[in-house]
């Protein structure tokens, strides 16, 4: 039986240290600040942007909710994107993901600046993460390397498998793991035996969205397995990898209960790294 | 005894068809143009200017060398290459690095338009490498890619092994190759049993910059090799691979007369692109 990696405890002490600093901002009179801009209509973007609204009410951070008709020009939401982007009183902006079909969603999330972008989806935060510089990186692929790091899997000289090459976690995933000295091998739908790779990883990180993909008959009893998989089933929520897979390896992490509860916290994290690059030296003015 | 994949070949039609396209745009008026920034000092980068001179009058290409002094102010780099940046009659800008100590190169480097850059290092071309957009891609892994196209070697689903993932070969080949749908292994100097990770590949490609670190006894009669290490040794020039290896390949890139080969050309198949970016519709004005 393998351990259980459970983040609740991993997730309170990150809670309280971003208390602590959201505290020290307001004390040099800075009132940390995230502005969500929703387009009503979609249930999981609804959901979402209320989830973000009572974390950052218990973290004691300002939060600003925007929401629109569905009917909303393009012209209309660049409009508030760019306001929010002069607003010295905003730190953050999230743009709630999908939009509705008449509007474009690469331009409209370009548009955020980069220091304000907590959710790292503008053109400069991927390029930042690609090249290792400073900016605001994804929130997921963060959540996946503090846990391995938190529970004291070392990353350097390890094998990595990466299941999984999406935009939101796969992609930027590759050269963070990379910069941690793993060895990386990226599998994807394109993958043939993908039971021999995961035969020969030390670490397993899925993010396909395929419930249950990885099955107990593919892990091994030295394998750690980080599961950043969020899909809905009849059942409820679970990972890529079946739960009994459990008892046949060293470590994993729950779904829920895993990769999906810091990630939330790294995005008010991101938030307040965006308020130093605003105020501090190296923030874009 | 494997296949020797010399390009000269591949080399010959590409020269013919960049020349096509070359007297193509002079019959419409434009004379497709390489500028080369060249600080003196440097025996390698004064070779490498004037090789690229020679391959320019072949092709019939119009090629404008500017040497600088080594005393040259950053100043004064940066406001040449502002003006090649401006100057209509230019469709490329190289600046051959490295630059003397005093200099800043990124900063350097950095300036040059995207839409000029046909060595692929400004931070706009390494974004669109990443993401796959269109630009300009680096050199020499578009010349890996093309070799194993040009003899066959499918890529799709094939499990590669890339050894070394620097700036400019390891790191831009990673998502070129992941486009392709290989399913990629990347390994570094802190990858431990590499020999066991090329025992389970398909395609092995090399960018370590490490004379012969790939050893005849870690190959396989299953494995094609692209060798894209250029070594200069008391022997002469060497690639990464052990010239022994072939025996036991499937198939490898010889060393010169491999990857090399061809990456000075798709330098020039980059101008050729260039022109059309800045002719175009698409291009930066």
């Amino acid at each position: 039986m393998g351990m259980s990696m459970k983040t609740a405890d991993i997730a309170g002490r990150l809670r309280d240290s971003i208390r602590i600093e959201t505290d020290a901002w307001k004390k040099r009179g800075i009132e940390p600040s995230l502005a969500v801009v929703l387009i009503k209509g979609d249930p999981a973007s609804e959901y979402y942007a209320r989830a973000k609204e009572k974390t950052a009410h218990k973290l004691g951070i300002r939060y600003r909710l925007t929401e629109f008709e569905p009917g909303i020009t393009q012209s209309e939401l660049l409009g508030h994107l760019g306001e929010l982007n002069e607003d010295k009183s905003v730190h953050g902006i999230m743009l709630e993901l999908p939009l509705p079909r008449h509007l474009n969603p690469s331009e409209a999330s370009g548009l955020i600046r980069p220091d304000k972008d907590v959710d790292g989806i503008t053109p400069g935060s991927k390029l930042a993460c690609f090249l290792g510089t400073r900016g605001l990186y994804p929130a997921t692929p963060q959540s996946c390397i503090r846990i391995l790091k938190e529970f004291g899997f070392e990353l350097k000289g390890r094998h990595v498998v990466l299941v999984g090459r999406g935009e939101t976690v796969g992609r930027p995933l590759m050269p963070m793991l990379l910069r941690e000295h793993a060895t990386l091998t990226v599998c994807h739908s394109h993958t043939e035996n993908l039971a021999r790779h995961i035969a020969g990883a030390d670490i397993l990180i899925t993010a396909a969205g395929r419930a249950g993909m990885i099955t107990a008959d593919m892990v091994h009893p030295d394998l750690v397995i980080v599961d950043a998989g969020i899909n809905e089933t009849d059942t409820g929520l679970t990972g890529d990898v079946s739960p009994d897979a459990l008892q046949r390896v060293k470590a994993m992490t729950p779904v829920p209960g895993g990769v999906g509860t810091l990630t939330t916290l790294i995005l008010f994290e991101n938030l307040l790294k965006a308020v130093g690059m605003q105020i501090g030296e190296g923030g874009l003015k």
